[in-house]
């Protein structure tokens, strides 16, 4: 058995990661398959949105002045020109004094500038109209140019693609567009006490969790995840296992192997694939400990410790951030309690989060039984405390990463 | 042109909204396809996890008692009796005085009652092992019936599966189980100035923004979107469109068809279908007051505002909820500055989040502009003002739905 040559900080770690995260493959796809999907390319406005003044109500189209001291008691008097047709331009052009019917929607017509809603108006007979209320030069419009202008950077590569986006790059007619491609991701378990869970474990056997959790959390980052048979550790069987995964994925995860015992055949494996390159050897991370990375080539190898929790935590902490865009994840919680930290080491810690009504968001760390699964199921978030910090106090404001 | 006839509370149309919900539902799948779905069934423990006590360390296994006043200067003086093999039932059994070397996640032998980290110990030759500081029983294990016990109930139907949940499903051995299916959601733009985005829009026109913003909206709540062609106010074309869309969805949006104009037209083909019943025509919502719904039989129509950032914003704030279990979208977030509503209508207004470091996170309503899409791209969440309120003041706790 040996012990961890060089016990790496976790920032060390993202940056030898980071540097070394396979390149994405860019594919072009249609536009509602794109949703959810990271864009892997610029998006400049190619036109002006909307592409004519557009009334934003239902009403009379005239020119601001005209509605200038209306009121209920002496309303505006306008003559009626007509009616502006949906989807159509509008040709009616409008004089002072005068107006026109528009619905939401609709093209402002030449002339005027600004548009009275229709419960602020009352129609008298068939060519004139009372204003109640003035307007000013613009209200209830969206003029030429005001959600996009053209030449105007709209998205840049990297953003995810929510349904607004999807909206806003549909206005413009983009039909087709670049994304990233999804990572694809090996998994394997490893280690002599795991069982398919489809078998009773006998006494001192556990089920094989981690082909699951992992699988599902490289799912949830949108890759896709490629499960592996179980793998014990025998240097042959285990770098045919390997070496299989590497040619079918992106990025290979192994579980158990790295834990001190049977990770000298994992890393023996490793390093004796031609190119590799070992990225780190050990993090001083809680919990995670005996979390490894090796560069082959283009590829990279993460072997995540066989503990569950661990396995999955630290699948969170160094993996995730690099396959997703990692929007919506980060939210601000006021501790409920002191947690104390070891220096020299980054603490992730599982936190439920209660958030009452006219008060701050809370989060309460699951400290103590945090290694076990069910306290992870019940948890709703990660916090993390810092390798100089020596803890965090109470009712002190922290970052939360959401499951 | 007819107005709306009795507008709707915001909560009274989710009520009506709920009672008439299509039903869901429920499939048989296999545990990896369950990840990032809804349970539909309820999980009680079938036995101990883990089965076993079980070391969290590498180590030796002794009796906590033994280890009692050792330190560096006057280490205990313990017998080695040899090795617990991982996934082996532990066959060694321990008296007082004697110790065995324990991996992590090895099975505690008898007459053990606690794990010293090796850290903490010394290998003295072939049979013996100084301690170096004392352990308290139960120290370093994870006790059987620890993390699941036998019949406690785990999760119940409703919950979303994350990847720890698969994890904890797993480790108990449950391959297959009941979740919901997902909705089939038809979606038809209506609008006579609505042009395919692929048709460059002439005067007066604009692109279909709705069936894409919508078929992501769907497809980020789990459901499955099916999209159909651009249909106009023509009762016959809207009635045979509205059919086929029925026949193979369980819900179905329609947007733009709703806005006072062409809404008649819509009222009259959904209310021509035999069973149908109007739940709401009119909402007192801003944005969306153009809203309504009718159930036809066991499914549901909602016409949906023709503006995109109106019919976006109402199918989150009155469909998402129906469709995905809400989790990980609320947060709270501080107010920059008041916003004032106007008291009798539920408000929902976009927010930007600012997140720095030891502070709070503050939440900047995105207000004047909030009709445009480019504005609610920029947007991270929204806020809900309720019907009885006037506003909210500078510096107050909201609950804000990310996007």
């Amino acid at each position: 058995m040996t012990e961890f040559l060089k016990v790496v900080k976790y920032e060390e770690a993202i940056d030898r990661l980071k540097a070394c995260f396979p390149p994405q493959g860019i594919k072009r796809c249609g536009l509602l398959e794109a949703s959810g999907r990271i864009l892997a390319q610029e998006i400049v406005g190619s036109e002006d949105l909307p592409a004519f003044n557009r009334s934003t109500v239902d009403g009379y189209a005239l020119r601001a002045g005209d509605s200038f001291g209306s009121s209920e008691s002496l309303p505006a008097y306008l003559t009626y020109q007509g009616e502006i047709k949906m989807g159509q331009a509008a040709v009616i052009e409008l004089d002072r004094g005068q107006c026109a019917w528009i619905p939401t929607g609709g093209m402002l017509p030449i002339g005027a500038d600004a548009v009275v809603m229709v419960e602020h108006t009352e129609r008298l007979g068939d060519d004139s109209v009372l204003v109640y209320r003035p307007v000013g030069p613009g209200e209830n419009l969206m003029l030429k140019g005001e959600d996009v202008s053209q030449g105007q950077t709209l998205f840049t590569p990297g953003q995810l693609l929510r349904p607004q986006d999807i909206g806003l790059l549909a206005s413009l007619g983009i039909e087709q567009l670049d994304i990233y491609e999804a990572y694809r991701v090996g998994i394997i378990s490893t280690g002599d006490e795991i069982v398919p869970i489809q078998v009773q474990p006998g006494p001192g056997q556990v089920r094989d969790v981690n082909t699951y959790a992992l699988s599902a959390a490289v799912k949830d980052c949108g890759s896709v995840p490629n499960s592996y048979p179980l793998l014990g550790d025998n240097f042959q069987d285990l770098k045919q296992g390997v070496l299989q995964a590497l040619a079918e994925n992106d990025i290979l995860l192994l579980s158990g192997g790295s834990s001190v015992g049977i990770m000298d055949v994992t890393i023996d494996v490793l390093l004796s694939i031609p190119g590799a390159e070992l990225l780190f050897h050990g993090l001083a991370v809680k919990p995670g400990k005996p979390t490894l990375a090796v560069k082959i080539k283009d590829q990279l190898v993460i072997g995540l410790p066989g503990h569950p929790v661990s396995s999955l935590m630290m699948f969170l902490i160094i993996c995730r951030p690099f396959l997703i865009a990692d929007r919506k994840q980060r939210i601000r919680v006021k501790l409920t309690q002191n947690i104390a930290s070891q220096p020299g080491r980054d603490d992730f810690i599982p936190i439920s989060i209660r958030e009452e009504k006219d008060s701050e968001p809370w989060g309460r760390p699951l400290l103590g039984k945090s290694g076990l699964m069910s306290i992870l199921a019940l948890a709703s978030a990660y916090i993390h405390i810092p390798y100089e910090q020596q803890g965090v106090l109470a009712g002190s404001w922290v970052d939360a990463w959401l499951f």
